[in-house]
């Protein structure tokens, strides 16, 4: 599990979510609400971006931290996306300016949650992953994605630099955009609705990464080809874990009466709701499609024993009575006729031509040849 | 998964719903609610073909799109049939003719819908996929067709021209039939019996290909067989993946109060709903079929395994002491009284014969010959 | 699938619901709630036959369908018989005479029903299949049996002549017995144990089967007994397409109040859904040891090949090393001193036998002996 | 499945639900409420023992049938203890003194009952198997008992003498115990409990077969070995099947309001129901450890295969080589100037040696040796 | 099952739950409600240690068993641990301090209690396995906690000395810590969390074990290496066993209104319950690591054989017809001009050479070189 498995241009390294467990181990013990970050410090430095929009107004700050309490504005909807979360200290100060209970803060450092919708005093948490196919090193990359959905602000936090929001962030800045029109929960929804639109990006990258396996296993079948194939199982079973609670969040979202979520989101709530449904229907069909490529697999290997054992039987069938009769004309009796006769050599050879042959019929016949 | 497979006149091109993915993920980063047709043009042009009926009056007309909004007439029933989906503004106008909300209009475009339905304002929703059987190719077409289902009238949407709607159009023309004496909620069922009926053609054919498959079985173990087995396995995922979530869909609209569903429609709903519990039923029934041919498969050929390894096992048992008796009078020793016996070259072809004979019979009692 | 399987006194043709779908299909089109007769006729004519009793009086009689509308008689509970669909326009009059809904005349035509049950204006309508095992061919034989329960009549409607019903019958024609105390609601009963107790003589008859398969296994390792195991497999599910839906079917008549069914029957038909319970969980426990059975026969395969390569491995093992000894004294140079010893020759047969013995001792250590 | 399987002091009888429909069938037509005793005669003679205690007094008698009626007396629990079905009349005596619903007597006597409680009026009717393991025969026996609890008395239908009761009993006998204390609904509940701990007995005798299987596979790969595995599975699957619906039966009485069972008892009952999950996930991991078997049998098998090819192409690729060389100078020609070499035939022997030597290195090398 | 299996550093014991019957079987028959401890005993005597606290105060004692009484007092939370659970008496002396149920007191002494939580009536009962890994044996070491929560108290309930709670107890000792500011509740909460975190570490030592196993899998083939992967899937189906139904428990516990717990500890069991789903899925994932290890156990065994018998082939394949040539050059024919030649033998030895390099270009040419 530990390095990655090289295959004929195709590479893989099973999701995170395996070794999740490793970083989650370390803080046993803490005491609860203890907010520590778990996982590799992925940027350099934390680094915010606020957007700050009404239907006329739209303007872009990277604050520090500390300025973050002051940027809420009366009749302006704010969308603070935060980059970074090893520095525990700084998004204290980000959490502590929007008053986020101890339990969402922590939430927020362990990124090793199972995605979820909550409810607390003055906001919505919402956790998801955001999965990207790296065509680098043609893997499936996972990062935790938080969403605080307040009445007039969404707050992001996510583990590194790169994301899927850049077209979110062009409607934003395009006056006329229906997404400046409508409030917070509108913005939430499109951050959401490009996180699970992008799932759709890394699946049709699933698909061709299956294709490419059930055309090699045409033409070879090395162990490594079966190892590429259940590595491919626990990459599809990670983005099970990721889409079926993600699912289940946003159904609750869509469908449950909290004040976060005016009721014409809902309806669009709902159809991400059924996009992520689709995602996961088509889940279950790669992995299906790939349990049938073990079986592809074994059975070519089967064929191939069957192959190589059909060869030596037909060698030894030929061979062994031939070999004999040559061995009877080999004896020393004195007494042996034939071995006198004129044309006893040549009738020899042609009688082992004719065992050849009529052996060699047979086996066409049965259909080995 | 890219060609088909020609297997012996069985031609199989995997499901439809596999490779929806590639056409979705281009929308990725859309605004949500773009109208976008993701999906090949199926058809040159966008055509409409207007049904106006009641009781007593009936026309055709096959209006451009822009006359649509001037269809509707009180105490007509009005079906528009709209065919082809490419050409987004002319879907546009159709819809604002009818006033559809935006996410109806990109589930109609979108045509990797799972099956749906949906009440909005004014009218329901629903989608679900026609599925008709290419004798040519010999395989499963998969089409999506979206019902907007409204006090007074039925919006059709398909992807291409050919449907299974002629036997509903032909009643629709008959003076006296049932179908111009209700309204048109009896018009939106007869249109989705009409295509859950042909899912039991589609099942037909199916059930017709299995068939062949055992056939083949009996006679050839070939690689290419398996796969086959394994894309009409694919085949019948994508089938579950049409009929189940409709089941669920027609269920609720047999069941639920909503005012575009009359009272009396309901029973007929609640039939259709039976059918298709008895399609997913077959459908589970094929399944296990199929998973059973494959073990058949396996099993094929581990005995055809068996049967090589026992020839090899039986020549070589034969050959081998014989050669070795041959190989013993082969010696070349000084003293070896046998070989200046008169008879004992015939003794020794004697001697081999009795050991080979005795082999024989020994096989035949163990039941290998 | 098309012809029987025949195998040392086993006969399976695989279940009825199989083969289903393709007489269905030849209805997809026709107008709904068109009542058209799917099967093959299974009786050359329709025949009636009324029971008309109560506590007190009882009379048989085979009226010609015209006559049904004038059964019914104030007081009198009626039994109408019904045998033989395919005259549809007889069955439509039997059907005007007691009213049945459109839907239900269709359902009562189309023999592919999943077992369910409904309630119409004016009468219960429980469709169930009735199963037999006919000794002759070895297999199980399906057939569609519908009952309409009113509140003074019960009309069963099946498909061929020969039923479960008759020790039902000869209950009704003894004076002192039960069921002619009671109502049509407890003939309604009396109709579905017949036929639920029935399942029980399959499930028996399933069982010997199973047991001679396992029998079979022992002495053989035939591709054909492996076929045949399927077959049972399928005839099984097939038997789970009849009970599981009818479980919930008479689930729902022993929970729900309907005016047709009075609450001391009810507790019956509770007891009736205990039974198919236990039908259920037999077929579970049939369909795991037919897969164990499967589990068997692959190992008995693979087992066999062991058995015939160990006996190649021995004979190789054993010969070639005497061969070439053999060999050795066989080549032709001029200075071997042994060629020329006196013992020479008996020195090498007694190692050539010290060789074979030493092997065989060896072979038998091991355990492979 | 006729006989027993013996197999190195294991023996093993599938469970008797496999068996069960044969009886069961038998029954099939008589009118339903028919009270007939289905199953073999497992006592010669019905046999009753009533247990009549208060908190002060306890009595035991052994009434005939006929007394049972007089039994009951004010203030007076009555615990009647019956032992034998096969007659049918004196069941039917016991019945009437308790006035039992027909449907409950029939219940009785049907010993094939799937567990379940059911309230009628004046008592509660639960029907479960007891379970013990006969040393002997290394088998689970299984057998039904029925329970009727009513207000002041407790009634308990047994196939056969012999049963888990016996500690029940001996508590009854002393004078200080709680059961005396308590009511009917107690001493039913420690009669449920001694079946529910009996389970457990039998689940650790089911790990020692289980132990002993899997010891026995390390040491052979015999079918037989195989088929007790899938034995025992059968076994588990009844086990299964007694176990999972008691559990339902006890969590309806621990949870639902019905006057014969005290809300303190409740409380124990929920304690066993708490016991028969335990049991039950048990049973999981012993069917999945029997599975686990399976796998480790068959790769066992095949291990096995590829030692015995092992051996046999080391065999063959050191002999072939060797003989060939034999063969070489076996033959005949004129010119051969090695054969007229005096050193000639050490240097073929040494060679050959060196071939020989080379050859078992290079298998060595590759891990075979 | 009985002993350790050993296998390159690996070793490993099944859980405890599956030997769990063991002792619990030797209780069946006693009065319910009997409180007998069932195990071993772990610990030489019971012994008791009591943390009082508020937020002002700390006090740790460690009383005998009888002094328990008195340790209650007004504005003081107490915690007693106790550890020990093989001397009853001393146990019951507790629980009668407390007013424990006898169940309850039942439930704590039986050590194979299915993870649960009770309300009874003055405190809450809680019973969950705390899992350990022991890096000496390389095994996860299982123990069941029981936790009565009450209005001011907690008691935890241990088999043996060794716990996860020392952080808790540092937290108790630190006089700032909001463990001292809150009520017993989340002293409970915090004991929960420290065992569910404790999970986190085992799971990650889990999948260091299955990384270890496919390391292995890769050089090796042993019939063991099969039976730690197994065993790994006994070891993870207890752990299943230990956290589904805690998660139960506590998700019963975070949304029922208990006055045990309170509003603000209620979102803190929220968190705990969702640690608790992640932990479930990843076992899932181990699980289907395993499982897919198996199938490349199988298929590398099975690669290994192909391996092997293409070697076979090839040598008999090439040597066969050379010993042929061979041997016609052997046989003693009067007339073989062949034999005659000058240039015979080197003519059949080029011959052979052209022969055996043909065969091995053919063989290359397939692959199998």
């Amino acid at each position: 599990m530990e390095g990655k498995i090289e295959l004929h241009g195709l590479s893989f390294q099973p999701g995170e979510a395996v070794e999740k467990p490793k970083g989650r181990a370390s803080k046993a013990g803490l005491p609860p609400g203890t907010p520590v970050y778990i996982g590799q410090p992925k940027v350099e430095q934390l680094r915010c971006r606020a957007y700050l929009y009404n239907q006329t107004t739209f303007e872009e700050r990277t604050p520090c931290p500390d300025e973050c309490a002051n940027l809420r504005q009366e009749g302006i909807t704010l969308w603070l996306d935060v980059v970074g979360l090893h520095d525990v200290d700084a998004i204290h100060t980000v959490a502590e300016a929007f008053q986020l209970h101890p339990l969402t803060l922590e939430d927020i450092l362990n990124t090793h949650q199972r995605p979820k919708a909550e409810e607390y005093e003055g906001y919505l948490y919402l956790v998801m992953r955001m999965l990207t196919f790296d065509p680098g090193s043609q893997r499936i990359e996972s990062e935790q994605v938080s969403l605080i959905i307040g009445a007039d602000f969404v707050l992001s936090f996510q583990e590194r630099e790169g994301d899927v929001f850049e077209p979110v962030r062009d409607r934003l800045r395009a006056p006329q955009s229906r997404l400046r029109a409508r409030s917070a929960d509108f913005l939430a929804y499109s951050l959401i609705d490009a996180i699970v639109d992008h799932y759709f990006v890394v699946l049709e990258h699933v698909g061709d990464q299956i294709e490419k396996l059930e055309a090699q296993l045409m033409t070879q079948t090395d162990g490594a080809l079966l190892q590429a194939i259940q590595s491919w199982r626990h990459a599809l079973l990670e983005f099970s874990h990721a889409a079926w609670p993600l699912r289940e969040a946003i159904g609750w979202l869509a469908r449950d009466e909290t004040p976060y979520i005016q009721e014409a989101t809902r309806l669009y709530l709902r159809d991400v709701y059924d996009h992520l449904m689709y995602v996961i229907e088509n889940l279950t069909t790669y992995r299906e499609m790939l349990s049938n490529l073990v079986e592809l697999y074994l059975s070519a290997t089967s064929n191939r024993l069957n192959e190589v054992m059909k060869m030596l039987t037909i060698i030894a069938t030929v061979f062994m009575p031939l070999s004999f009769i040559a061995g009877i004309y080999g004896m020393n009796f004195e007494y042996m006729p034939e071995l006198g006769w004129r044309w006893g050599y040549p009738a020899v050879l042609v009688l082992m031509l004719i065992v050849a042959v009529g052996l060699l019929y047979y086996f066409r016949r049965r259909g080995w040849l």
